[in-house]
């Protein structure tokens, strides 16, 4: 039995492949068996992360496991799906024990802390990367779509925005700081926790979600993009941690939470009248704007007047990092 | 919109993206969704190629997409399941228009003999490499399992076996042949035909099933393994091309076919009382041996005997590149 034979036993026997909701049949037969109950839809989202453009290389195996994991699954969770399981590809330089058993470690509490089962992948040689393929159950028509959002909507957010983005310098070890300040930033750089319980009380409430992978702005022209509508972002209500408004200046951190990307926490529109039980539900949650007839995201000050901020778009880890 | 958006849009706009059965919603949003008929199960399978590694780098574009589906749509038809569709996830340097046209042309031609859909994936800069997730459907309880063979089976194959293997010098340009050899040689390396019909006859007959894709004796062993069953071949009956034979002498040409892998051909076990309706319907299957009490693979001459192969594994194309 070779080495990548050996790595695929060790994940058949990790506790996230032991079954779960809906899985006939896990790891060690040419396909894994799913079973979805009936009047469910499967939802199903491909990540791939390379080592240097989407995680530094090298990293701890444990925060990879866990991030990877996290960011494959917060696409479920944006279409308020309930989580089954997920595939697993790695590409490997070299099979070391000690690197595998932490990464799986960290994939496993995450698994956990998620509901996923692992439910079968490949394992190869090559330049470090993962693909991770998640599945998740909707009932039929009820999917969180991106195309829905309606002028007069609320224009809402799950959490606070740019805490990832900040944490970089600190994921880079380009910066130091106290342990109050860094602990809940790296924490949110690298164990995300995906949104589901939030995307399946959003099912027939809200009328467009998505994950905020790419940064506010540059999510929130997909929502106006598929829906044929307007986002009108007021910046005074964006919500920024306070271990991020420690980091940082107000402005910059709010360059994090409109362009920073990698928040993972979700965007969605909702009538006015859904708001109220929402809110007493999910704390966490803050009305950033509404939706309007025209085309785009507009920025507006507290004067209600429209400016253009500094970044729209998304950069790739190697190119954020080389720009620090 | 940067090159890898781009890409992104041109492969949402190939015709294998244009839907199919169960596919309800596409590429588009944050996960596509997939609809199961009533009282069928997922099969699902992960496969990664890795440039250099899994294929040789460079090559033609056009034979990479239809290979690298090929071989993961191949994994379906040996679990006898109906295919539905697959997700691509694409790792590339740089996004050269003329390579993505011709890899997407391949992958549009095997999606659509193969009649899957593409229903999302991810496109990421870093090392060529590819990871395919395939998603088929079967009745619950009729996937062909890899551990179902019983003492008195026929041990069966869906086609010859050997030719990707033989072909691998052709493949690399260490060796020219006249094109009547090369030419259905390097069909068989560059575009397997996942056996779905067969899988779909299979479907209530065979009692363990799998695709060779390591070798035959090398997958053997996993049906004898999670079977707790002897599987016998009898090295005459192994079924060879005429074009593999042209290339090679007779030892060389069953090392292939014992050892060589690639092949994506179904090896299966099936009580005698199933053959001749099989056989009549499937002309190119070939009885080449038996299921016995025990375990492992035997391997038995013309006069019964055992005897020993030169090898028995399976070699990752740049080892197998390194031998030659």
């Amino acid at each position: 039995m070779g080495e990548f034979e050996l790595i695929h036993q060790y994940f058949a026997t990790a506790p996230c492949a032991q079954g779960g909701a809906g899985v006939a049949l896990g790891i060690g037969d040419d396909c894994a068996l799913l079973e979805l109950p009936a009047g469910e839809q499967l939802a199903i989202s491909t990540d791939t992360l390379v080592a240097g453009v989407h995680f530094p290389d090298p990293c701890e195996p444990f925060l990879l496991g866990q991030r990877a994991l996290a960011v494959a699954a917060s696409d479920l969770a944006a279409m308020g799906a309930a989580p089954l399981g997920f595939t697993l590809a790695l590409t490997l330089p070299h099979a070391q024990p000690a690197w595998l058993q932490a990464f799986a470690q960290g994939l496993n509490a995450m698994a956990q802390c998620c509901g996923l089962s692992l439910m079968g992948g490949d394992t190869t040689r090559g330049p470090l990367s993962l693909t991770l393929t998640v599945f998740g159950s909707v009932p039929r028509g009820q999917a969180l779509r991106r195309s829905g959002a309606q002028p007069g909507d609320l224009l809402c957010v799950g959490g606070p925005l740019g805490d990832a983005a900040g944490a970089l310098p600190l994921v880079l070890g380009q910066r130091q700081v106290a342990a109050q300040i860094s602990v809940p930033l790296l924490a949110r750089y690298w164990s995300p926790q995906p949104q589901f319980a939030l995307g399946l009380a959003l099912r027939g409430r809200a009328t467009a979600a998505l994950d905020i992978s790419d940064g506010l702005l540059a999510d929130g022209e997909h929502i106006a993009a598929a829906s044929g509508v307007a986002l009108r972002i007021e910046l005074e209500r964006l919500p920024l941690s306070s271990a991020l408004l420690t980091l940082l200046e107000l402005p910059a951190a709010r360059a994090c939470a409109l362009s920073g990307g990698d928040d993972y926490v979700l965007l969605f529109t909702l009538p006015p009248s859904q708001w109220p039980a929402l809110q007493a539900a999910h704390g966490e949650l803050r009305v950033i704007g509404s939706v309007a007839a025209g085309q785009g995201v507009q920025l507006l000050d507290a004067a209600g007047q429209s400016i253009t901020p500094a970044a729209r778009g998304y950069e790739h880890f190697k190119a954020a990092s080389a720009a620090k």
